[in-house]
């Protein structure tokens, strides 16, 4: 998707600009059209700002309107291929493209008890959370009540709108709504920096079912290339970095037991802050270790 | 089994003795038989090194006779219920009375392999191994020339025959056949050792899969009430413990993120001296843990 | 000095029985004397409970009067050899024998400033304090009113009587007046226990003051053969273990630096809790060492 | 002292170039001179390198002249104020301006020794040493043969060259001539950098004495704003460093024993390559903490 310069949107009129901004909010071009008159935006975080306040503004038919375009999730439209196509990926961002049987039926019997207490859809970040933790969250909201749980939807359209933008338009700010997840290997045996160690990184569901979502190995700097996760929020969910240290001792030409006492050691941790940075080290030698949340 | 006491074993005449000790070497009561001359033993050591000395002592017929005698691992005699009972209990304690169709014939193979190239079964002493650590050292040993591996045939009769000694005969002294695996974990949020946290304690197999081997918490010493292995040789194989972290610091009332940012913390490793003594303790707290080969 | 069985000072006539405890509570024999009526007693934790309740039952000008009987802390009568056996040795301990000029002025100063305020001598129970600490709860008792101060003075009375029973009669039991301070080094670069680390043993005044109390190494179970505290309480005060890291780690030919990364390592940590068990090891390789109170 | 770019040196006539390199190699402008003709220089180190094969391709005469420009360290010169500005600078950075008494005698007769073996003052490129160090290396060297001797010598006043080069000269380039050492205080009690923690940060000689380098507090990163040491090499020798911790858990009010267990946590180790990077951080909780060689 090509990136709008935020100059180029300041120098649009109503209509480019409706054509540019209008799939932020769902099917709701017109919060764009209202922003339009603010023009120019010195940010996207004016920008973005201005565009929350035009949708606080708005009737409560407006808003209930804006909130009813939101499709289900794992719903009908998602089955028959007539989501938007922003929600399309997003929704295929926490697997819900995939689901189990039964976790469909899940989701189908949550939604409907939620349409039948709230009159309207579910919505939710999704790129803000893995599987376990959206039914978790849906759980929970459908104890709240009909304002509370009107807040919450709103609250989550705006983290759905800032993703969007953040992807949209490029500015000469960030909007604040990615998280980063990096490691560093560490070897206190000869304490160095642990080159060419891989990883295997996954999610773990609460279900124990691991998926992989990357292979990679330490550079000379005891880092990945890239970090595990950036540009993105961390979806909540746990996850396992797998580091094949006996491996790398044998690399090493460190003298071990048969077989050695550390293989592949497991870290195992969750994330609860989408737009935290998590470093996740390991400091390890042949017959111990340690991890951390780092900075 | 009950246990006969060495004064009583002192005093027996040769018949019974050849009766108490007949199946420290399988289907060769005559080891007893030489042996009972040099009575009294002041010792288990003794005893045990005085019958060493008799097989060493053995014409190459009766010491083959005596390797020969032992049934294949997994195979017929096992399926057909033909096996000692001191076989029988030995061979499950690997699990190999329970194995899939795949390593059931992978066990055929080898056996088969094994008999055409050296004219004898394949002789380990299961109880120091798990299933994993079987194959690799069926594998190994097949690269063996003939006289190597009659000479390592002989070892594993040996250790065999320590560790049915050592359950058979109480005496002043013990065997050195058992190792020791011993856990522990220490709350370092509190400065305290950590009470009831549950652990998982599982075998690993290389295939991934995983075998529940005890489930235990931890007492107000932040220990074990008793060792994880204890009273026997720890199979060389692959163990990983899982501490429920998460639940105890929530027990704890601890401040927490939501979800914690440890859970179940798996601690993975490899035993390779199974009358070693393992402790793995766990330093833990909600964001941080360290492991180590403790003493 | 010999220990008296229970068993026998249960026998004992009043003569007898108020000559081997009369030193229990400072120039005070009228405690033994009222408490012989109560034998036999069971274990040692009920003859000092017994005592206890007899010193709470007695008069105010009696209670005053024990009170009173207690010397100076630093004062004239230990310039002058004028102590009881006992108090001569339980200030000692604390090196209250062995004040700088500086130091003995402080201590005349709040001598002074108590008797003044309170009209009694201040107690403490020294065995339980280094000397930073007695001044600090000088300072801070000097703050509290009489009722509280005198209440304070009978605890501290109470804790010195419980330590010299506990030192004067054997019994089944023992009463809860001792810590224990124990380390521990682990080698994690071996994976096994660190024998033949010298270790420093040194309390750390608040100046920077270092006084040395023991030296000793580790055995062959990464220990030290005895505590480097028992028997007695651990005084509150700041302490530094120095273990000897690099000379162990060239002992053991292990490939380092020149000079190595780690020559002496120093723990340096404070004892709150007298009757407490710390345990304070030293898990290390040439790279990287961690440390905690165990237990 | 203004610096050179190098555009600028490559312009200038032999006068003025040798004026401004003059003073790399001690007393010896003839090696700027020579080196004079070989302009324009692409880099620092080719410069630099230029130099040295000029150094190597002298006369033994020319050599010998330069070995013996160099003045003693601590020696009649410094005392008599009789350095060039560059010797006075490089003494005094490692302390040899504030000789003790006995300090000064050790010099004195390691210098006449090496004299008399040697007929040559002895070299070191002091910035690379503390104090222990090169009283260290002075021992050592003594033991050296005459030609291996010249060779360390040769080799010192290259490292002293390109230390004074890399001052004096801009380039595209930067001589590998600095360390940097730095350090992170992680407090894994909240998972989360520790800010405002204070730190002295100290030279300890192999006397025990400690001479304080510096003091800093740590940001919001948990890092020192400025690495504790850069833009030098690092002096061989051993440092420590001082966490006031006990203070920073107090501020942070976190539960803690009184006196807390741990206070100032000092972190003791040895540099050996100057040119290194030492990464030493701390994680530290009230009750623990870990140190390591960081990168």
């Amino acid at each position: 998707m090509p990136q709008v310069p935020l100059d180029e949107l300041n120098r649009m009129n109503r209509r480019e600009f409706a054509a540019a901004l209008g799939g932020v909010f769902e099917h709701s071009p017109w919060v764009a059209e209202i922003v339009h008159a603010a023009r120019p935006f010195p940010s996207l975080r004016v920008l973005y700002e201005t565009m929350i306040i035009a949708v606080r503004n708005a009737s409560d038919e407006r808003q209930s309107s804006l909130i009813r375009s939101h499709p289900d999730l794992a719903g009908k439209a998602a089955r028959d291929g007539m989501l938007t196509r922003d929600s399309a990926r997003e929704q295929a961002s926490a697997g819900l493209d995939t689901l189990s049987a039964q976790e469909f039926t899940a989701f189908h019997r949550l939604n409907t008890a939620y349409r039948e207490k709230f009159v309207m859809p579910f919505i939710i970040c999704v790129r803000r959370h893995g599987k376990d933790s959206i039914l978790r969250q849906f759980e929970w909201r459908l104890r709240n009540d009909a304002p509370a749980e009107r807040e919450t939807a709103l609250t989550e359209i705006f983290r759905i709108a800032a993703l969007r933008l953040d992807q949209l338009v490029v500015g000469p700010d960030r909007l604040k709504v990615h998280g980063r997840l990096t490691t560093h290997v560490l070897d206190n045996y000869c304490g160095a920096p642990a080159a060419g160690v891989e990883i295997e990184f996954c999610e773990v569901a609460a279900s124990g079912q691991s998926r992989t979502l990357g292979r990679m190995a330490t550079n000379a700097d005891g880092r990945t290339d890239r970090p595990l996760i950036a540009e993105q929020p961390i979806p909540i969910a746990q996850y396992e970095l797998r580091f094949a240290i006996g491996a790398y001792f044998v690399r090493q030409k460190t003298p071990l037991a048969d077989p050695p006492f550390l293989g592949v050691v497991p870290i195992r941790f969750s994330v609860a802050d989408p737009e935290g940075h998590y470093h996740v080290p390991l400091l390890v030698t042949p017959w111990s270790y340690s991890t951390y949340r780092g900075s």
